[in-house]
């Protein structure tokens, strides 16, 4: 370990605690660096896992761990809570939203991606979508009080909008989220209500191209159609939606009345290409040379889902997970070497491990390059390999144990919700606006 | 089992999924009652533990289980998610907030009671109370807020002010409170920032009384006191509070400079009594005859803490989990006897069973009539019986193993908080608002 003592501190400014910010972090221990992260959350987030935070069956603390903690042991890593509003690249500098402003000698955007609505945002407020804890948590209320307004509805249509749900886009997240709300209703809720069947709930899966899971193998993505068919769910392939409003999904020229509709669809890069000034693609990645700095500007590193590079592998580098890892590894080995005076590492090289995806809870399918893998074994690799992801001893033993209950019971451990929207110490709980009449004769479900 | 079927349905609406409620309910299986549980939230809350959710020790989704899972397999009880705004005893109907109306021919109120401020209801804007998962939730991100943005403050004085946590009362929620966030600033989160020391943090208990834990016997009670100060918390007896303000609270005539304050003073019962037109006390408790009836008024019972009735035996009957269950219990009990044309049961005799309270990780008091136990062994005792009254294995074995972890390692598996008060679907994100300078120079902590 060289002594952090007699070095310069250079100042290394990591914005996102992401994948690719973390891993960027967690690769220059013992680096010399003195590193800053700043993150508007507190928190880690394990997005692969959110749609089953979404869908009640694991709790948000499972799946989220606070920065803090993670980096407790690194005294050369500061954690500062923040919402970054801008960067000046000539003083070095990045501006907060509260005005205060942190100086870099390097700097890291690992600031991600979040859902995109085609350039039709007034359709976020009628599809939600999924990329934070509040979504996770809005979503899970959303899907529980459609099934309690159905159950006091009176009227058999009204009933039937309260528990259809449209989930929009046959990507994964789509795929995931489509199969657990099946699950949810068929073999979780089934018994629990009096005036509605729960298994009369429609699943609908609406996806844009000729297949769902495009990024799989085609005898796989067939077979995940057929799973999720088997499990209930209506898969429409061919079908792009064209407007979504309150209570209703069209696509295809034909209009769903549905309560409740979920965008996993589209996403848009984070701001950071408007921030630098840098070129940018069609969702709004930063284009980068092979080192994965911006062009022009060497001492900015853009990583992970806000940024698009091109692999000398030739391959494209992917929105996920493991790219946005590798990604943060690769800067952190230029870096490094900057800073020892090392000569620049070679360009930054995407090594596929391959796709995942699961329909329910007992069909799952795993593509590796060389096996590609579907059913019951598919599910156990990608529940062990996600399990050994987690962060810390105790949110595996923990997420097993919910896995093996809900496997077993089919309990969900985390279906409890409260309407939101209370002021805070509003002693008075007068916050059930869950049912209020709407001026169309109909139950209309707030959510606070 | 008496065949149902044969038996006119007599239509028992039970108001509240409490500890009153739900015992209540669990006691009628097979009575033949037609069973209707509404709440306005959907599920039963284990309120003893609900600070460890405020401080980060638990995740909520392990201290509060779906009404409607809790009786999936009773066919007799109907559980219907909604707020009740009042009674019409003539029609013998509940009328709820959306319109509603759902008839009865007996009718239980278990609808509890909520944090009070001694009329000063301006006062719960700057004071938390905790008695639903969504004050825990706030309770929490205005905690962790504050250390946050102490960790940015600049002036010394506003640090200090940001890092000074008041709990108003000294009953066992206030000193849990008290403890617990003693217990985060010094044991959890020592070592996480770089620009303060939590360490550094002050908790101010302040009580009206001359003593801590007025309930307890007195040598308990000091040396809960004891044990409070040995954990860093200051203890402030006969001070009642005269003023709460934006950033301070006023006691005795001193004012402290305290950013977060938390409310565990007093309670209100329910408008129970206001929709029944029934005499209640100076809490707002329906007064009682000795079968938990309202008197004049047989078809209406009345139980928990929205309740106030002389037992038998002479004790008065505490607002606790255990005095709630016993009279849902003994509600049963005449119900079902009713039902059945038997002769009236004994009036409600309460048995008190023992006061608990825990003092941080590894102090307790126990207070059984015929013993006293304080220190480890009494910090046990209490661990095992507050396990034993979860409900279900899950529940049980991840409690058991999150408090293992905070037990040996320090570590809080509840630590993640988001910024609320986003809309719902607002893909921007732009929301931490935690950090506004406000008018005064300071920073002043939103919770959205």
């Amino acid at each position: 370990m060289r002594d952090r003592h007699n070095m310069p501190g250079h100042r290394l400014v990591i914005v996102g605690g992401g994948f690719a910010g973390l891993a960027c972090a967690e690769s220059l221990k013992d680096s010399g660096a003195k590193i800053t992260l700043i993150d508007r959350r507190n928190h880690h987030l394990f997005q692969p896992l959110l749609y089953q935070a979404a869908t009640s069956t694991l709790p948000l603390s499972d799946i989220a761990w606070p920065l803090r903690q993670v980096f407790r042991t690194r005294r050369d890593v500061t954690t500062l809570l923040g919402e970054v509003a801008g960067v000046d690249a000539v003083a070095r500098c990045v501006r907060l939203t509260d005005g205060a402003t942190i100086a870099y000698d390097t700097l890291v955007l690992a600031t991600g991606a979040q859902h995109a609505y085609f350039g039709n945002d007034e359709w976020a407020a009628h599809a939600h979508g999924l990329k934070t804890l509040e979504d996770a948590t809005r979503i899970r209320a959303h899907i529980l009080t459609a099934f309690e307004a159905a159950e006091r509805a009176e009227d058999p249509a009204e009933r039937q909008r309260l528990m259809t749900f449209v989930v929009v886009g046959g990507g994964p997240t789509g795929v995931e989220m489509a199969a657990a709300i099946a699950e949810l209703a068929r073999r979780v809720m089934q018994t629990e209500f009096r005036n509605v069947d729960t298994r009369d709930a429609r699943v609908i899966s609406l996806e844009a191209g000729p297949r769902i899971l495009g990024a799989f193998p085609e005898s796989l993505g067939r077979y995940a159609k057929r799973a999720l068919e088997r499990q209930g769910v209506e898969v429409r392939l061919g079908s792009a939606v064209t407007d979504c409003g309150p209570g209703h999904v069209t696509a295809r020229g034909r209009m769903i009345r549905a309560k409740t509709a979920i965008w996993a669809a589209g996403v848009q890069a984070s701001d950071a290409a408007r921030w630098i000034g840098a070129a940018s693609d069609r969702v709004g990645r930063v284009q980068l040379a092979a080192d994965l700095t911006v062009p022009g500007c060497s001492e900015i590193f853009v990583i992970g889902d806000t940024a698009t590079v091109t692999s000398v592998s030739g391959a494209p580098v992917p929105g996920t997970a493991p790219a946005a890892k590798q990604m943060g590894r690769h800067a952190a080995l230029v870096i490094a070497s900057r800073l020892q005076g090392g000569s620049a590492p070679a360009p930054f090289r995407y090594r596929h491990q391959g796709n995942f995806a699961t329909i329910g809870r007992r069909a799952a399918i795993v593509d590796l390059g060389w096996i590609h893998l579907s059913g019951p074994l598919a599910s156990w690799t990608w529940g062990i390999c996600h399990i050994w992801f987690l962060i810390g001893t105790r949110s595996r033993i923990v997420v097993a144990l919910n896995w093996l209950w809900s496997h077993l019971f089919g309990h969900k451990c985390a279906r409890c919700w409260f309407p939101r929207g209370t002021e805070p110490g509003g002693g008075a709980d007068k916050n059930l606006d869950c049912f209020k009449k709407s001026d169309r004769g109909s139950f209309d479900i707030r959510l606070g």
